[in-house]
Parts: C-alpha cells; structure tokens; sequence
C-alpha cells in the first residue's frame, strides 16, 4: 500500500450506462497518461482543471475508445496527488480494456478505499469525513445523503474536535498539578478539575445518543411482520413493497424462508422482513422457518403484529402479543370486511389498526404508524449521527474518563497520577475516531469497506 | 423531442460506485449550471474543456453534493450543444438529488438514447456510428468491443457510403438515358449499366455476409447442452461457468427449467443454455422441461451433446444424434474413466470429446472445439459486421436493384423508367442505414433501445 504507486480503478458503479470512469492516481500518472491517451496535446503538459478529447490506445495502436482525460494537478485532486480520469462509454469490457492499459503502463490495480485512503493520508480529509464518502455512495434516503454531505463537510468532525480539545484541556491541568509540590497548589483546582470531566463526560453522551439513528440511517430499520399463519403477512409484505415479492398462496405455511427487501418510509430506509408463519407443525422445514423468525423479532426495531379478525380471537395471539415489547409493536387487525362477529380484542393499551390488505386497505394506515414509531428512535440534529465504529470508540474513551473522575474524587495525593493515565488513554481512543492517532489495522479495517474505484 | 429543451439523465450505471455523471445539454444550461452549482467561478463564464471544483446546492442553499462541473462548449460535446456533466459521489440517492436539482431548475428529463439522438441530428455522427454506441457499452467481448469502436469511427459508414455512392451513379446514368432520344443514345451505353448494377449488387451481398458474425456478437452465439438424463449436463454447464449454478444430482430428471448464462470463448459472447434430459417421463413438469429443450435445439448455433460412457451405447443416443445436424454439434463422451467395456460410438465422420466432468477434464478440448466451430462462422474484417436492422434495409434495397436489374436486361425502351424507378427506392432504403433520410419513427426505434442518459 506504498503511496509510491500509481494505483487504478473503475470509478463509476458496474454495469452499462452512458459514460464510465477510470481514475489514476500517483506519481507515474504523467507517463502513463501520455502513453496511452492520443489527443492534440499532451496530458503531461496540460493544466490542471482541464480536459483533452482524445482516444485510449492499445499498445499497437488501435483505438480501445473515445475518451476524455481529466487534468488533475496535486494538492488539487480527490487524492492530493496528480491524477487524472478518463471517461470513455460506460460499457464493462470498454472500461475493463482501458483499465488493463493503465496497468500495462505502469499502474497497479487499486485496493478498496484506496482512493479515498490516500486523501486521508494526504491530509485532504480525516477519518470521519472518509466515512461520509462511504456513508453518502450507499446512502438509501434522502435523509440518510444528508447526513452523510454534513458529516463530509466536517459537521461531525467537529463535534468530536470539541470533546476532545475540552478533555485535552482537562487532561493537561491534571498533568499540571502533577508538577506541584502538594502545598504549592490552590486548594480549589483539583476539585474543579472534577467538574470539568464531567461536562466532558456529558459532551460524550450527547455524541453516543445519536448511535440509534446513525444505525437506522446506516442499515435500515428492521420492520419484522409476525403472525400466526394465514394471518396475510405474505400480502401485507407485498402491499408495502407495491410487488409481488412473496408467494402468496390460502394454504397456511406458504412462507418458510425469511423473506426480506428494502424500502424507504419518511426518509428512513427500512429492512422489510417477511417471516414464517408461527404454528406448532410436523413440517421440519417449517419448524426451521419459525425457528429463524424468533431470531428476527428479537432483533427488529419494529413488529408489525398482524390478526386475522375473520376468526375469533385466538389463545395463541393473546399469547405472542404477551412476549412483545408492545412499544416497538403495531397490531393490525387484517380482514376487517369480513370481521368475525365475535371478534373482541384484550384492551392491551395500544390502537391497532384496521386493514384489508387483499384490496391494500389500510397499507397507509401502517406506513403512518411505522414513520411515528421511527420518528420517537431519535430527533438528533442532522450532523451529529455516530457509527457503530465512532460509539465503540466512545464507549472506551467513556469508560475511561469514568475511571479518571473516580480517581480525581480520591483527591490529588492519590488521584492525580492514575487519573492523568485514563485521561491519556481516553484521548488516545478519541484521537483513533477522527485519525489524529492511527495504525494500519484501523485504517484496513475502515477502508476495506469502501468499493474499488473509491 | 425538441431540440430547444434542455435535457437531463444520470449517465452512469445505476448502482453504487465512487463517481457518478449527471449529464445535462441544451439552451439553458448555463442558467442552471448557475443556479446549482456553487464555485469559485460560475460556470456561465468557464471556459469549455475546463471543470470547476463545486457544490450542487438546493433550493435554501443547503448541500447536495461536492462535484466537479464540466464546461462543454457547442459544438464540442457529445451532443453539440451547450452541455455540462456534474459529477458527484455515485450513489444512488445523491445522484437522484443531483438530478431533481436540474430538473427543478427547468431541465427535462431525456428519454432514451436522447443526448445521442441530438448528436445525430446536431451531425455529430450518422446513424450506423449512433448505434455502434449502444453497441459498444453492450459489448460482451473484447471483439464486439473492437468491431463497435470502428464502426464507432466510421469503419463500417464508409462501407454503407460506397455502396451507396456507387449505386447513387448507376442511377443518375440511367436517368439520363430517360433524357435520350431513342437513337442518340451510344449503343453500348444501357448494357453496360448492368454490369454496374451487379458490382452494387456484389458490394451489397458482401455487407450481407457479415450479419451472422454480427448477431453472434451482439447477441451472442447460442450454445445448447443436449442428452439423456445424468450424463452430466448440468455438470458440464458449471464446469463451463466456473460455477455452481445449475443444482448437480444424482437424480435423473433434476433439471427441468432452461438455464441460461453467459461467457466469453476467444472473444466471443456465448449464452450457454442447460436443459433437461431427454427421455420418456410421466414428469408433467420435467415433460414441459424437455419440449423447451427441443425448442432450442431447433435455435442452437452449437449443440454440446452428452453422451454417458460408462454405460453401453444406447438407441436413444443414436436416434437423437441421427436428428441433428452434425455440422453444428459437438459429442463429448462423458464419465471416460469409467467407461464401459462394451462401448462403441457409431462413426459418425466427427471426432467426439473425451472428458470427465466430475474432475473437470475435457472442458479444456470441449472450449476449444466450441471456439473453432464459431471461427467457422464468418471470418468478415472487424469493421464491417452489420446488424439486424442494417439487414433488413439492404435486403430491401437489395430486391429493389435485383428488379431494376431485370428492367434493364429488358433494353432501355421498355426497361429504363421503372429501373430508375426501383433504384431511387434503393437508394431510400440504403439511406436509411446512416440517416441520409430519415423519419420519426426510424429514429424512435433506434434510440428507444438505449439506455437513458446515453
């Protein structure tokens, strides 16, 4: 991963479209680019900001494609470094071909993230902003993009620049007293220093509330529907989804495989999961089909609860809806047109909602009550939304500071000197967030994420 | 369709890469370049072959996206006209915002194939060199690549222009015998335009030769595995794969759907289609199997027939190889290292494959046997391969000469109107190849078939 190479990749997403992009990046990009791009000019000699029209060729000469090659001259660039593009047509083997010339001429394939590692080595944006890139490129809403743009524009990374200077500074007076001879020092100031850790300690769990909806952004919410079979989860999943993803069949026990697909409701992308009907059965693959629902509801962030109301009331919902978190459930009682006449819920505290989803009456009845459950996860300002990587790391530091306030409590005879060490510990994880403090393994483990080209 | 809106289209692939194109072009892009995009600069005053370093601003002035913003000057883009391409980071939702952006700010969305469409009609390029477009980001190989940028460059439209050129002078002479008094007229003169209209003629049915090679690599050549039930067809279609994508048994009868794949021999595009065994069956779903099996046998460029050589030969391999046509059919012995003592191939002039599946060996002779008989094919220049469409007009064009051909072996009296009359219809269809002449729905048939943004 030396910043000696010259690295290249397809840049654009795969697949066919109008237009596709190759990006080199390094020292040999010059070399490179005249050898392989036929234009008037020569890109070596062109400036940066510019673009030639001209043609990719084989090493024989012949024409692999039209092209244009963007000038980028360093610091200027996505990388930092001297790079160019070349757009050509946005076709695989077109752009492969012109890929395989670049490495011919002296590039080599590019890592994951490599790109955008580099930018951050290069001091074009820190660790957090790197992730944006990432977040923003597999963003799956409108809300989930904008957060993204406000973290890579630094929203983020200075919140987090925040906690840490304040407990820097916390940090260096606890160091300080360290220096004094126990009489020289005012009485007033180890005792303050408490105080100061705890507003740091509060900037940090102002930062860690927002990991809830940073994860429903990230991944989705996972909306799981649950019932007993025939109940219409299969329809219900596909009324939501407006296809025909799911078989739907009268013949309880269609489901067996977890069915799952996603979906955007008021900005919030959503996991829909489709389960297996849950009834005692003789059917081994059924049995492995209910088995993998449990799993699911107990991970999911909403149940969406479904009842057959052609039927009286069953012991058997009456019992499932005991075993829920009714704050994170939405009952909706299914076949209200044909509702059996001795149907009567237990009053269980919450409103279900009447549906007839084989018409796709009360779908938006639903969709309403999901963005309502969803809407009381988080109300974070839009910049301030964590990752599970920044909270694990926040969590560490926490625990930390937690340590140096108990010492600092013990006073400075005994405190001061192991406080120092927690504080230092807790900045070192703070600094990791950000990337004032990095090593190989957290920057592979960031970057492997990110797709070739990025 | 009018050239006086200004369009707009994502022109990357659909999905997630590091960079996506926002591709805009028409009267009023500076106007929303200016409105959008937020720089140093405005892109109104950039120059063209420059790009600027920016922000794609909403409406309250908040951030789409970081972009850069390329400055096409008309007549130099791709569609000769004004045009800009923001490029952003290539997801899914920030290029949808980036797109609504421009749409908001009075872009219309392009249908398919548009901003090429105005490349044509602004004289950009012709029809033939429009479609090599298509062509080329369509390319399944690295041949259809190459055969598409000549054309691409002109290769084949000068190909289309001398046959037209040739045959526009025939009939100017043979109008001008119209002009004639029957006796002024050099004796020699009529006859002698025959023997020009067969050179057209010959120039023609050259162009026509190349259809086959040209539908193998747009198309891809239809390769069919054929034989009884478990001598290994499904085996033999991952083994071709790399793959596991057909479900292998030991269960005669496992196959029953057609499945189909694609890849590339010797830089051809082959779609490879495993079918269900042939025999007698009460099966009624494995009976559907095998009559679509027989559908495309009828279809099949190369039938790959399996033969099981671990047991005696039987009469129903026979019977089904008696049906094929052998010219086109490739016998691979199958399961060789247990092959049965008492089997005997039929001579049948063609020289069968050993192979044993199981531990991949043959696949290696099958591949090769498969890349000699598409050699057979055609063996056309890369520039010259015409397509489907190109077909259809020369063979148009084609019965057209053929009639003014026999009008002219009737003597100029009887003969010369209605041959100057079935070549200006020649010339009608031969114009139609480039868009010498055209009309809405020519047009509409072409650019429907590409992808929007293109």
């Amino acid at each position: 991963m030396s910043l000696l190479d010259t690295i290249a990749a397809i840049a654009t997403p795969p697949g066919q479209g109008g237009v596709g992009i190759v990006r080199v990046s390094g020292p040999k990009v010059w070399t490179i680019a005249d050898e392989i791009f036929r234009s008037t000019g020569r890109p070596s000699q062109a400036s940066g900001g510019t673009f030639l029209f001209g043609t990719v060729r084989a090493s024989d000469g012949s024409e692999i494609d039209e092209a244009l090659c963007l000038i980028f001259r360093a610091p200027r660039s996505y990388t930092g470094e001297d790079t160019i593009e070349l757009q050509g047509h946005g076709g695989p083997v077109v752009l492969k071909n012109i890929l395989r010339r670049c490495l011919e001429a002296g590039a080599r394939m590019a890592q994951p993230g490599e790109f955008t590692q580099r930018a951050f080595l290069n001091g074009k944006m820190d660790l957090v902003q790197a992730e944006a890139v990432a977040d923003l490129i597999h963003a799956q809403s409108d809300r989930a993009a904008h957060v993204a743009i406000e973290q890579l524009e630094g929203g983020l990374s200075r919140q987090f620049n925040q906690v840490y200077n304040a407990l820097m500074e916390v940090a260096a007076d606890v160091e300080t007293t360290l220096d004094f001879v126990e009489d020289e020092l005012p009485e007033h100031v180890f005792p303050g220093l408490g105080q100061k850790v705890d507003l740091s300690l509060q900037g940090l769990d102002e930062l860690l509330s927002t990991w809830d909806e940073g994860r429903l952004l990230r991944e989705g919410a996972r909306v799981v529907i649950m019932g007993r079979p025939n109940a219409g989860k299969s329809t219900l999943f596909n009324v939501l989804l407006g296809s025909d993803r799911a078989i739907v069949t009268a013949i309880a026990g269609t489901t067996r495989d977890v069915i799952e697909e996603s979906l955007v409701i008021d900005g919030i992308p959503l996991r829909l999961l489709d389960t297996a009907g849950l009834r005692e059965t003789e059917c081994r693959i059924e049995q492995e089909g209910i088995r993998r629902a449990r799993v699911h509801f107990a991970a999911a962030d909403i149940v969406l609860y479904l009842i057959d109301s052609s039927q009286p009331v069953s012991q058997e919902d009456d019992d499932h809806l005991a075993a829920l978190d009714l704050s994170r459930t939405i009952i909706v009682l299914n076949k209200m047109d044909s509702r059996h006449p001795d149907f009567l819920m237990k009053e269980l505290g919450v409103q279900p909602v009447d549906a007839s989803l084989m018409t796709g009456v009360g779908a938006a009845a639903i969709c309403a009550a999901i963005a309502q459950k969803l809407g009381g996860i988080s109300h974070a300002p839009a910049h301030a939304v964590i990752s599970e990587r920044h909270r694990n790391l926040l969590e560490l530091a926490r625990n930390e500071i937690v340590q140096a306030r108990e010492r600092i409590a013990e006073g400075e005879e005994l405190g001061a000197a192991p406080a120092a060490e927690h504080l230092r510990a807790a900045l070192e994880f703070l600094g990791q967030v950000t990337g004032r403090v990095y090593h190989h393994e957290l920057l592979n483990n960031i970057f492997s994420r990110f797709c070739i080209g990025k």
